[in-house]
Formats: C-alpha cells, sequence, structure tokens
C-alpha cells in the first residue's frame, strides 16, 4: 500500500495576509503524514512591480513576464513569500524546504511559444517534475514548499503558474504515494446553489460531473475547475479536494475522485 | 578518513556581475567532490533598495536592516541572487539546492542586541549550523547554495553576514568530512608586497601570521580576515583558501592552515 501525501496549493490572496496565512499553515500542521505546499503571490508580485514602476500586464488572467518582471517574480516568490513560509513552517516545527524548479531540478518546463500573437515572455509550461528528487527530500522528512518558479535547464528561470506547478508535482508524485490534491478556494468547495454557503457538494465523480453540467448546477469558472481536478484524478490522483483555506486540515470542501 | 568537501564564499561584486559569477561558477563546476557554495549580494540590494526608495545605512560596514530592508535582502538574496546561481549551476549540471537558515532549520541566529547605542535591527549572529541535515542533504548528492539569510526559530528572518555563515558551515561541518573554506577576494591571496600580484605567500600558520604582522609583511584588513581563517582553522576546518573568484577550482591563493 502507498503511503499518503498531501499537497496543498494556496493561492496569492491567502499567503499575502498574515493573519490568513497564519491560519492556513496552522490547518497545514494538523495535517498527518507526508505533505508539501504550493504557493502563488501574484498581488504582492504586482504591488512590488508596481513600487518599482513596472506595470503588470495580464492576459487571461496570466502574467506577461518580460526581463524586468521575470526579476520581480523570482524575487517575490522566490524571496519573499517563499522564505516567509518557510520560516513560518520552521516556527511550527516543520522541516520545510523552500523549492523552485531549479533547485535539484525538480521541475523543468520550455517557455511558452508565442501563440495568436501573444508572448507571455518569460513564462514556462512544464515538461516534467522529477518525483524520485522529490520523494528523496521528503523521505528525508523535509516539507517541500514550491514557488511558482520552474527552470528550462539551461540557466533561464521561468514564471509558472502555481495551479500547474501543483497538479504537475501531484500527478508525478502519484506514481509513489497516495496523493490528496488540495486547492484552496474563496468559497467552502462546490456548492449545488452559489447563494448558499451549506449546499456544498461533498463528492464529484465524473459521471456527477456530466449531469451537475448538463443540469445547469455547475457553470462558468467551476467547470476548468472541475476538470481539472478530474483530469488529475485520471492521472492517478487519488483524490482533488477544493476547500477554503481556513478548512485546510479538516474534511471540509468537495472531494473530486 | 574523512571526506573532503570543499565551501566556496563569493562576495557581491562577483555575483552581481554576469560574466564574473560565470566564470566562478565553471570553476566551482570543476572542483572535484562534495561542495557548498555561500554568496552574498549587498551591492544588489542596495541598487534595489534604492529603487524602492529606501536608503542603505551601513555601520562598520554592515547593514542597517529594518523591516523595510529585511523584504529587500529577503527578496535580492533568497530570491533574484539565491534562485540565479541555483539556475546558472542546474544548466551546468549540478544539482543545487538553495537554503536559507530557515530551510530544514540549517542555520539558527538570534537577534544582534543593541550595543554602543547601535541597533542593527534584523540582523542574526549564528547561534548554530545543522551539520546532520545539511550532510544529509550532500550525501544525498546535492550541493548547498547559502542566501546570507538565517531565522530566530520564532519565524523571524534574519539578515547575516556571508562571511560568517561560510565559517559557521565550515566550522559545524569539519565534524563530519576534511574541509577546506574557500574565500574569493579581489587580490590573488596575502601578498608579501602589495602592489606585486606575483608575490603571493602560499601557505601560512599561527606562527607565519605572528612573524608576518610583527615585520609589518601583513597589515591593515588582511589582519582580521586572516585571523577569522586561523579561528576556523582552529575550529576543525583542514584549510582555508583565500584566492581570486577566477582562481576557483585551481591551486593557486594563499592556504591558511
Amino acid at each position: 500500500m502507498k503511503e499518503k501525501l498531501t499537497i496543498v496549493k494556496v493561492g496569492g490572496a491567502v499567503v499575502e495576509d498574515p493573519a490568513q496565512l497564519g491560519a492556513l499553515l496552522d490547518g497545514f500542521c494538523r495535517i498527518g503524514g507526508r505533505k508539501a505546499l504550493v504557493h502563488g503571490g501574484g498581488r504582492r508580485a504586482t504591488q512590488v512591480a508596481s513600487r518599482l514602476g513596472i506595470e503588470s500586464r495580464m492576459v487571461g488572467g496570466r502574467r506577461i513576464t518580460d526581463e524586468a518582471m521575470l526579476e520581480v517574480v523570482t524575487m517575490v516568490y522566490g524571496g519573499l513569500v517563499n522564505k516567509g513560509i518557510v520560516a513560518a513552517l520552521a516556527s511550527r516545527g516543520v522541516s520545510a524546504i523552500g523549492l523552485t524548479g531549479a533547485d535539484m531540478d525538480v521541475m523543468r518546463s520550455h517557455r511558452r511559444p508565442v501563440r495568436d500573437g501573444i508572448d507571455f515572455g518569460f513564462v514556462g509550461d512544464v515538461d516534467r517534475a522529477d518525483a524520485k528528487r522529490l520523494s528523496a527530500l521528503i523521505e528525508g522528512g523535509a516539507v517541500p514548499v514550491l514557488a511558482p518558479l520552474t527552470h528550462d535547464g539551461n540557466g533561464q528561470l521561468l514564471n509558472t503558474n502555481a495551479d500547474t506547478i501543483a497538479s504537475e508535482a501531484a500527478k508525478a508524485l502519484a506514481q509513489a504515494y497516495d496523493v490528496t490534491l488540495v486547492y484552496s478556494f474563496e468559497k467552502p468547495g462546490v456548492m449545488a446553489d452559489a447563494d448558499d454557503p451549506t449546499s456544498v457538494i461533498p463528492s464529484i465523480t465524473r459521471a456527477d460531473f456530466e449531469r451537475l453540467t448538463a443540469d445547469g448546477t455547475v457553470a462558468g469558472g467551476m467547470i476548468p475547475k472541475i476538470e481539472n481536478a478530474l483530469a488529475a484524478v485520471e492521472a492517478g490522483v487519488s483524490r482533488v479536494v477544493i476547500t477554503q483555506a481556513s478548512a485546510i486540515g479538516t474534511d471540509a470542501g468537495t472531494v473530486v475522485h
């Protein structure tokens, strides 16, 4: 039987608010067994860029990353946010280790090609996560804290979406572990009634998803989110949990499996 | 017999110049066996701080680190400089892992107390380096790349002198390894004649040092540098090499032993 591993992805809005981050990390500490954390930090990057006189340009929610912006995200994601989380986990007795994809070559990517006339710049699409090196760290007692940065193997760091980092790490590690991938979300889970927080759907399979989209219960931005969760499950991840940051470490939320 | 381990400390002037950094990393790659790198980055921190409208204040060559400056050094040392070096080493086939003292709790410090009316702010004086965790990473095939940041164990990151990080890591690891500590320097080594680069003194012991200071051959800023090297040797480090960055990976320079 495989050992359990929980990978929690937490977005920028939570990591940038000390109170919310503290609560998230307390919840993360309550998760038993092997675990890893993946963080964003986009809002903080936008703030620092703005103070440096660098404008943030987004296309479809993704950041255009020219050389100046790559320096900003390397500083903010790899330094400020990552090391802040590592030190906060260390104070809670967790042997955290901050990583970008370049560290021990754990995640490699290629620069996204220009498509439909849009050049995202130094943005990486993931080629592979190195499950062997990640699991060696985990088996050594460390808790990886992954920043949304990868590299191309030729010395170039690349800005990479944190959701993608989380799902690529989860899929690669699913070969060796019984992986639960947790996405922290602004709502308590997938809700049957968008206005009723008590209407969380506890469990969604592929068949449920088809029924819920056909009858209109699930619509809009939830569709790609659940599609991505089902894709991770179909690639070997045992379950994907969509839940509120404040509920990390509990059984609340929607389980996609 | 202990395995050999080489720890190279490289200062800000080298890491901030891409050509010099490239040459340094090429030299570092030529060093056989187990190794680690410690880097500075002060000039880059001063630049970024200045662009953010934050003034750098130094006392006795050390940076006063208030909260805003701590954010800057966390970004610059932990992110920009550290991850740039890690990615550059990865492109040379080295399995580098970037670390602050908070990562896996490898180096803990306490905030420097106010002394003679000078409050350095968030500056850490090292209490201990964790040789066991560092050597576990090294024995796993990783090359630690240490940023000049430590933590106090209570969630507080602290700015810490890179020379100190290098000597504390070297002293702790000397229990398990035959350690060579290399300080990259702007000159080819300790010179008998300050104006003659061919006058490098190849070897200095405590007895040599006493003779060289008594006759005035060694003076000024070289005295504390050699004192620190001798202190590391007396604490178990096999030898300390003072050499030019461009000579890393060769036998050039002054060996203090």
